[in-house]
């Protein structure tokens, strides 16, 4: 009796594990079928506009997609969504985290430097790219953007400012480099210091000596100029735009915060 | 009596302009409170999961987030998905008509290389990283990934063999360059012919002259090694690392492919 009992408890214990072990096996294979299946139909999902948004956002900030005029008109409301909808912020607040992580193994002896641009780094100029951009799907007005700085209301992105204050308490000299015109120069500082940027020790705005260059010239230009002319060294770069941080003393490793809205050779 | 009408229907025609000037005006102002809202509270959504595992995601992509051993932990059912629900083979396929989309601007001469890396980049290791990484939550394994590799069953990337066979068409040289091990030679030709990447003309595997080299190091040097010897001219490099494509005789513009399950220096 004692024996029989034994003996069906461990039958029903050896079939429990098959049991077990067949749905394991079964999951694995409907989860292999799935893999199998993703990548079969990549050419369907690449039709959905959503996915194919998400995969142009997503390429246009590994630098594969580059010297576009307009993001692609399909994809407006991915772009609006993602502008408005938060994730953006929060990737711009892990773009800063990591660019904290990699300064804070410097130990900053007075000379090192942190070049930062402005619109969509230090401050963000969403509400103009709302309604006069309308997120990229109009080309840039020059005239109209002026007039949007003018009025020295872009706020400052958060998660920057918390970079921009933590590096000015590790010792980094701050170096401000925008292709905003000299002549908003007043405007532009009362709106840094309004948003609490104040301390940097350069501010360098696009002078009448750099028209006709691209950005990544002019800038390339600006921080050689800095290093050779006040001994700067710069430790890294951060810009929303790859031209930001291109060319001569942009420092080891540079930073890329996200921008889906505009292009800027 | 036709006056009194007249006026009654400019009236209502009137009336119905303002009700949509001002709702225009509440949805604008609505719309602006979204921004300072999203804006205010981008710290709130930094501690959503999700939220913050795609932006680690987009930040690994554009190299902002370097040398990682593990994906976050809790970033793993995002990454999971990410892989298996067919956004990352959107964004492989729109990475490889970015890559065509340069390419094509080349007349290949004969001289014209492009160098493509192998393993998520040309073939797919996805079932490895399924079931032996578990999406970067384990640290890598270098018998365990040769023994997968030894089973030559790794299938092509569509969107990467399509970018293969129009290169090819157009007369590139196509040079692949791998960090699997020179002893893996004989399986990875088979499950490249067989997975239709034919016609390269060069297969470098990593030989023990390399042992103990960064891949960014390897590589760098088999290319300029082949620039030196076989007068290649790299117009690209097609890597899913950025260790694929640094250092010399990368091209002008190199193209990183997604990944977000291990990084390699």
């Amino acid at each position: 009796m004692d024996i029989s009992r034994s003996l069906l408890g461990c039958c029903l214990v050896l079939a429990f594990a098959a049991q077990i072990s067949l749905a394991r096996q079964l999951s694995v294979q409907a989860h292999a079928n799935d893999l199998v299946w993703s990548h079969d139909h990549w050419f369907k999902l690449s039709f959905n506009t959503k996915a194919y948004c998400l995969g142009w956002m997503k390429n246009v900030e590994a630098n594969n997609i580059k010297n576009w005029d307009l993001i692609p008109l399909n994809c407006y409301s991915t772009v609006k969504k993602y502008m408005e909808q938060g994730q953006y912020w929060v990737d711009l607040s892990v773009a800063g985290d990591a660019a904290w992580t990699y300064l804070s193994t410097f130990k900053a002896d007075g000379h090192d430097a942190v070049m930062f641009d402005i619109d969509e780094t230090l401050l963000s100029t969403l509400e103009y790219q709302r309604d006069i951009s309308v997120y990229g799907t109009t080309l840039f007005n020059s005239t109209a953007f002026d007039s949007y700085v003018a009025q020295g209301i872009s706020p400052a992105i958060k998660s920057s400012l918390a970079l921009y204050n933590k590096l000015k308490d590790a010792g980094f000299k701050l170096v401000i480099c925008t292709g905003r015109k000299e002549q908003l120069r007043a405007v532009t500082e009362k709106n840094l210091q309004a948003e609490g940027y104040t301390d940097y020790t350069e501010l360098v705005l696009k002078t009448e000596e750099y028209n006709g260059l691209t950005a990544a010239v002019y800038k390339s230009m600006a921080r050689a100029k800095l290093v050779k002319e006040k001994g700067y060294v710069f430790r890294t770069c951060v810009g929303d735009q790859f031209s930001d941080c291109a060319g001569d003393a942009k420092g080891e490793d540079t930073f890329k915060f996200p921008n889906p809205m505009y292009y800027i050779k």
